[in-house]
């Protein structure tokens, strides 16, 4: 995830880093080039005048529009749902450890279930970007859980388990009484939906044939421009194609950056710092500092 | 459910599987042809010529716009609430046999409500899908049981009826005490709630006049517009043509597949690998291996 | 509700049956009666030139759009809302009944609880329609009982309290036990909150100034329009002016019957089928089998 | 809120109640008058010819229209989230009420219950038109719980801790089991979330920001737009400025209505009738009549 | 937030106050000035004609619209959602306090907690804004825990969980009852969610990409725009260059407030009425009157 502090509005027109011109940049220059060659040969091919206006494009425009607009508001919604979902994450691991605190008898029980809490926050983290747990895990959990949750195919779950098996020891260990269960239960199946929300958006991308609809449109419509504008507004073709070839590659390329939110890309959900924010803030909850490195921003990008 | 390796910009220009152009060729081939026979006409036909331009089209094209716009909008939320309900069955019957481990004193039978949720999300799979559960169901129920299941108007809810009757069941013989029972209802609540939502959807297309309306309109604009780009643009108004019928054909094809996401074309849900994930999953918690075989990605495309 | 097997996209141009032509032939008629006459007038009232061209058209235009757009996706929301709705009605009935069966001891007092159960379906859907509940009712509740609820003023709800009556009783008897109470008093609260939310829909239309602004807006814009492409495409003025005005003359109408989908118009909900699902699904639980008489498909609308 | 019957289209051109025409005439008579003036001068002052043409107003008309339809959208979703929070008091009344008959052994408790209910309706009410509850309440609270709601900061929040009490004295005096309380606390949490949810939409309006920017560009729009239909359409500018205008005007008066929905305009929600549904509802439990008078339709409005 | 009654139309054209202008007026000034020079050398720069007219301007238009569409409505969900979770703050705590009132035995335990959730208020606007709670805290808390929440990495959690250890205590001591535990859990689950939510839209910006691309259009936009307008409209050109890059400019601003809702701007969120109205509202059922100052409006503001 990107952050950056708010920058003046000359500064941000020049902006490099956060923007999306590097991956786009090919492209672009293809597009414009290809816009240079039409102009220089005034829309003809081979002495042949392909006759196009700006009708067309006013026609096509509109669709493209709501093509792109459904594209970027689908994708953020993505983005923002899993940002909901790693945040419930949070919540639910401070709430549980909050209630074996106080509804508990032993404290030192509490701080088992803290330890697995944060334990399930790092494998969630680990599951989504595909990386081994181990190190993080370490920290919280014996070396025999450690294995267990590394091993399985679903590693987040099984590591919640150990959460859900820490009600039931303390049931009948009579540390918890059955009539707050309930309570317990309530806030450990926001866990569960958490986690399995990020599993939903990670393994359903939005329909591929969407993808391939905008992208041929997209493409379609910039290739034919620089004939259509010629005629209009002549050697201010190439400008005018590549400011708007920019809007939309770049619109495109976002929305496939947002689309899949648990990536490493710079615009991507800063998942080790949200994964720390739980370790730091359930550990906070026992009076005990963090156990791993805090993520730092390095160039703007928070990882 | 289409799934794909991200593509380059060229590559993915040209792809074929995941298009629909297949489904809209026909129609598209059509168009074009009268287009092509208008063009060479001059927009005439028998010596009349046909007084058209671009204005009307640009008049008709937004409400064109915003009808489409809407119509993938409604499709897709369908798409997507469909995914999440099925994506909640995986989280409560996580839930629920964790519950089960954790809550109750007896092992075996937490395993066997971790059977008859296995059965209850096949169940679901076939009831959608329309096809017989028979194969997938004996690997979990008995005999008796499965005849059951099989036979009833509502397969899936007879299926969920056997995991609220464990629960009955464990209540009388000790094996969870009273208390707790809100908790394991809560979660077969979110069960019988994503059971019936996938039924609405199943149920209740998007209004057939809708369809309609939208159809019509399409297919008028796209037969009148050789006649109006005619004048403006000449010979190019095949190619132009087609590109906008293009546009408008798979946008509508791809709502039509959308909204209906249950079945088996490319742009479904991936019904069997979402239940074979609620198998494998459910039966990880139990240190088991998955029963049915899983299944396996087809030309890209995820049954 | 129209159900119709999917139609090829030649059929479906010509299709009568769930279009809404039916509805707005007259003013359909009329518009293009008009603009026959302007075009033979040469868009001259007594000779007297009327000075319009496109540009106003397509000024307003794009507001007209917005208009219309807010209005159907408010309405269609509306009919998608009010189908949750119903939908949860069979959810809520469903559970409650597998608690019922599963969690009390009398098979026979999970049976009365299932017929109030049905009978509640049933009044809700006369409630909504206005209808005499009289008939379906009697086959689930005593005459006694029957009249409470026929003469109520809000006969739903007076049936729905006999279900929490039953908990009561069944609380006090020992069927129950108190602590798995609020397990099925929260299914109960979803019963009462879809009804509430029915008639929250069914007694609060849209505001009804936005249907006179909208109404006006198309009204005026057909009325012109004529007059505007006169001297753009001539003799073709009626023909576009007809497709135009059969666009929004049919979204306006559809939202219309969208807007109240608790009504027996062709686009309405299938009130009576989900009333009667409701009834299939819950006696299924108790292996009885329907007794009212399953709606059926006519002219392929569902009642 | 306004209610009436469906009109024939014809009708609707002309209906005069209910529209927001008296509201916006002053400013629509000044611009049109305008348009007339500036027609007459053929668009110039003082022998000053304006030089605009419709081109600005086709780019400025898209950037208007977004900001119609999202103040639209947004005005509208606050009138809809409204109404929804105040049927969810009507839902958790009727559930507590059916609750304290059916869980409770003592059936004047729960009369007095349902008191208190009615009672909270009707301060909602008032605290939200900023009304004297003085005369509702007298009819279901002593007189010194009556002065007690009256002088309170927050009013209805004052009535609802009296059912709060309620459970508390009911748990203590043995006729409510602990177990249930759960229960009965959700139908109250639901209470308390709408009552909640109107204090925010009522003390916190759309940012004023928004209504400026877009009160300002409409009528820097409807001022400059005859200078430039001026020489498109002659003598029709006016006729054209004063459709446009209505329909700008029209859309910013009924947000402006919608957005503040608790209010006493037409087009406000029918506060009055909501609380007496709720008090007829939760009396009919009881199987009494309603102590209030019921809101009368006047000139189509409900209260 | 900005509080003003309702202006009379002409009045709100010239409001200063609320309105963005004197942010955006560096860049308005700029851009016009530059339209001016172009317009006075008649669209050529050192003699060399700028060759453009409106149609680029209309193509790229939409595409610009729809950012900023999406852009608005973004940062206006942000900000509402932002207002809903403070909403819920109030709401919960109301009903904390309610319930410990009515179910717990003992009068001054329920002060002790409204006293805790009076501070969590406090911090959570502290927080948020990044101030000192200690003012606010020590008219609730002990000097002991003021200092624990002030210096802790997350002031609002660790307030939250003295609410939390409140019912812990209390169940031991007997004052509360364990079955109803789950009741006053569920409020206060429902307080750290808003928490939750709250803390995850301060941290996690709208997509820093966004911002750039459509920061970048418009400037390019609006730089190119006089270039485009001078050959129809000529000296009108920096008028409408004006209007325009006010309308975009305004819209841009307004949503980079609105999207960081807790600030101190004047269109934010007035976080500290809103803590002030929890701690009035809380007291009130103690009968207690409220012990920090009232924050008044000032300049229309409200803080």
């Amino acid at each position: 995830m990107i952050v950056r502090p708010k920058l003046h509005w000359l500064r941000m027109l020049f902006v490099w880093r956060g923007s999306v011109l590097p991956i786009i940049m090919p492209q672009l220059i293809a597009t414009t080039a290809f816009a240079v060659v039409i102009t220089m040969l005034h829309g003809a091919i081979l002495s042949w005048k392909v006759s196009l206006n700006f009708v067309p494009f006013s026609l096509i425009g509109i669709t493209l529009a709501i093509f792109l607009g459904f594209r970027n508001s689908t994708a953020y919604a993505r983005y923002w749902e899993a940002r909901t979902l790693l945040g419930t994450i949070l919540v639910g691991s401070r709430n549980l450890t909050a209630q074996a605190i106080s509804l508990g008898n032993d404290p030192q029980a509490a701080k088992t279930l803290a330890y697995r809490l944060c334990a399930f926050a790092h494998a969630v983290k680990h599951q989504l970007r595909g990386s081994d747990p181990q190190a993080d895990l370490q920290h919280f959990l014996s070396a025999e859980e450690v294995q267990q949750v590394r091993t399985a195919r679903y590693p987040a779950s099984k590591a919640l388990v150990l959460t859900n098996q820490w009600i039931g020891e303390n049931l009948r260990s009579g540390n918890l009484q059955a009539p707050t269960v309930p309570a317990l239960e309530q806030s450990l199946a926001h866990l569960g939906m958490s986690l399995g929300g990020c599993e939903r958006i990670a393994s359903t991308p939005i329909p591929f044939t969407y993808s391939v609809i905008i992208h041929r449109s997209i493409y379609l419509y910039c290739f034919w421009l620089p004939f259509g504008l010629q005629d209009a507004i002549g050697y201010m073709t190439p400008v005018i194609v590549c400011i708007i070839a920019y809007t939309f590659f770049a619109l495109e390329a976002l929305g496939a950056q947002l689309e899949d939110p648990f990536g490493t890309e710079a615009n991507d959900l800063a998942l080790s710092a949200i994964a720390f924010t739980v370790e730091a803030s359930v550990l906070e909850l026992l009076d005990e500092a963090p156990r791993t490195v805090q993520p730092e921003l390095k160039d703007f990008v928070l990882p």
